[in-house]
């Protein structure tokens, strides 16, 4: 069924329309006509994609200047996208995350996978921020907040527009309150038995990433008792849960002073600031400086920003992850924990492994120490993957014993 | 440093010795020099490896019969393993399930990764089950089991000889009793808030499997408020941690009426025998009369056998994986969960991952209905692996909404 009056994007004869049919969700550029008249489409222009025979096979949001031409939005013939069929997406994501979590905070929308191309929303209690990174959600941001503030009750709406994809998109970085006010001070968020403070609005861009909490989880379980560094720790993420789970200290090392400050205030606020240290610096200077003093602990985990972020990179990021694992697997005492995470898209779960042992079996190299694999994690269930785009499940947590 | 008077396994010339220098825990039979005087080595003959040049790389348990012609035991120079050596590798097992688990039940060895190569050991409170898969632990079966009840201080400790693996290495198929008896009744097992009844002795080998607990509880997760199909049930896996996780209905199917007994057995002792259904049959043809029932369930879980059990049965595995999503995802309602599991070494992730979503894909054909792929999980941490061993991760745990 075909909508009458849309623009078209028309796919090149002999494109495989076959993708897109069994639910790909995007059209790459080198695959439609683009002649003067899809050119001249505003970006975020809504359409309907047809095949050369002009069969109608999905509404799709066109953006001429992107290398994803087009996304898919809705089967054709969907009515264009408004407040009521905002809500209706909103209301099924919202759906999975209640029934998967205690309290409102969590990533409400995950983009494609939620039904929502490009468009990602946090939720922070009584505050959720949304994240337009593709032009036609930031063409639409209006009926969009209305319905995110009309199915979840938020008092409080942000839009954040650092997104590094809106470049690519050809938007703009001004953020703004789409809906009441921003919070004035971090807001505390509970997650795994810990309080991390998020800084939503500050210019640090200090913010909180839910995506780890299984793996924060998994370090808290073999955190009793134990003497627990967190490398790259931003705002507390790791080292903040392995207090929650008893660990006798916590040390959280970061480059940013901002970050480390959110942590101290989080590991204050659940009363464990004695529990908690904190040092500043470059982590690889950092983690052979703690080995020049002799440092212990039981549990070390290194959650470092992504080392591969384009497969341009892949090799260099692959000898960062090898580096690390090299410098922190002596800090673990005998018998003790590592854990090695990875948010780089180019480095595949096999790579990043292969260089993890790599750099164990060098840091561990004369000691005659063995070291098991325990546990693989990826990102929480509030960070879904979109069948078709599966490969790209960008983090991975390793769990070793050595 | 060199074991004077110990049998020498040598490898090859021009054989790379760099991979067991590395932390490879095998040799290879084509690897080494099978001479007579190899050949004749008893299996589970404790040995030296040594390079073309004599020089002394590993201390190796020997069996001419099998593929694995040496595993690696300890540093060359080690003293031969005894009571005092199987103690120490027990203890640091048990020291790591000890932190994870609040009750002593769980897989306390899992074979090359706890440094035991070829040995599992299962614990049940009181009783443990060794089963040694290997030559070597074959022959020191009474250092090991005395060990064994000095480090855990369990009363029963028996010897289960039906792995497949022990017909490979030229061992029988009988079962004993090492220590204590074998308990008369199943034994409660508690995991994620379920109570699993698990048949230590019975001819049926019902058993219990205890690497799928973090899939399990993933999926009780997901159960409040939910009914739940638990297919291949076994004892109950899936379904049972599904009540305990607030289901208002659990069915379970599989093809073992022993099996489905245990499972009821265990509903009944968690106070839940009225929300729990059994259906024994084919799960294919099981899957298929739910359908024509007009059957909808909120959480569909489907753990088969391993489908792929060798390369050479991949493709047919596959196509068995994928035809099980098929079946599967017509009976998850809008808006529910799909969990797909494989226990099958030859289909990797990837390969699982692919399978499973176009059999989802065909079998919501036509509906309309999106997915999204919200957890991928794999054997708990009480299953480690050999970091050399890490693609063998066999357990694989797919979530989808639909």
């Amino acid at each position: 069924m075909s909508t009458p009056d849309l623009p078209v994007l028309r796919l090149k004869p002999k494109t495989d329309a076959r993708r897109i049919r069994h639910g790909h969700p995007w059209v790459f550029a080198n695959e439609a006509v683009t002649d003067r008249r899809t050119k001249a489409l505003p970006p975020g222009t809504i359409a309907e994609l047809q095949d050369e025979e002009r069969t109608p096979i999905a509404l799709v949001a066109v953006n001429p200047e992107s290398r994803i031409i087009g996304r898919v939005l809705d089967v054709a013939g969907a009515g264009l996208p408004d407040q009521a069929w905002f809500a209706k997406r909103l209301s099924r994501a919202l759906a999975m995350r209640e029934r998967l979590y205690a309290a409102p905070f969590y990533r409400l929308v995950h983009a494609e996978a939620d039904g929502l191309p490009g468009v990602i929303i946090d939720r922070f209690g009584d505050t959720c921020v949304i994240q337009p990174n593709a032009a036609w959600a930031e063409a639409l941001i209006e009926p969009l907040a209305a319905a995110l503030a009309e199915v979840t009750g938020v008092a409080n709406i942000l839009k954040n527009a650092s997104g590094r994809a809106r470049g690519l998109e050809g938007l703009d970085d001004l953020s703004s309150v789409l809906l009441g006010a921003a919070p004035e001070a971090p807001v505390p968020v509970q997650m795994n038995g810990a309080t991390y403070m998020a800084d939503l609005t500050g210019g640090q861009k200090t913010g909180l990433f839910y995506d780890q909490r299984p793996n924060h989880a998994f370090a808290a379980g073999l955190s009793q008792g134990a003497r627990v560094l967190d490398v790259f720790s931003h705002v507390g993420g790791f080292g903040l849960a392995a207090l929650a789970g008893g660990a006798v200290s916590a040390t959280a090392v970061d480059g940013s002073a901002p970050a480390l400050d959110l942590a101290a205030r989080g590991a204050a606020a659940m009363g464990a600031a004695e529990r908690f240290t904190t040092r500043q610096g470059d982590a690889f200077a950092e983690l052979e400086a703690l080995a020049g003093e002799g440092a212990q602990f039981d549990v070390v985990i290194c959650d470092p920003p992504a080392f591969a972020p384009s497969k341009q990179a892949l090799e260099a990021g692959l000898r960062a992850y090898e580096r690390i694992a090299r410098l922190a697997a002596p800090l673990v005492a005998e018998g003790g924990y590592l854990g090695l995470c990875s948010c780089s898209h180019a480095a595949d779960l096999a790579k990043f492994r292969q260089a993890s042992i790599r750099g164990i079996g060098r840091g561990l190299a004369g000691t005659g120490r063995a070291s098991a694999l325990i546990h693989t994690g990826f990102a929480g269930p509030d960070h879904p993957m979109h069948p078709q785009l599966a490969e790209s499940g960008y983090l991975k947590a390793l769990f070793f014993r050595l």
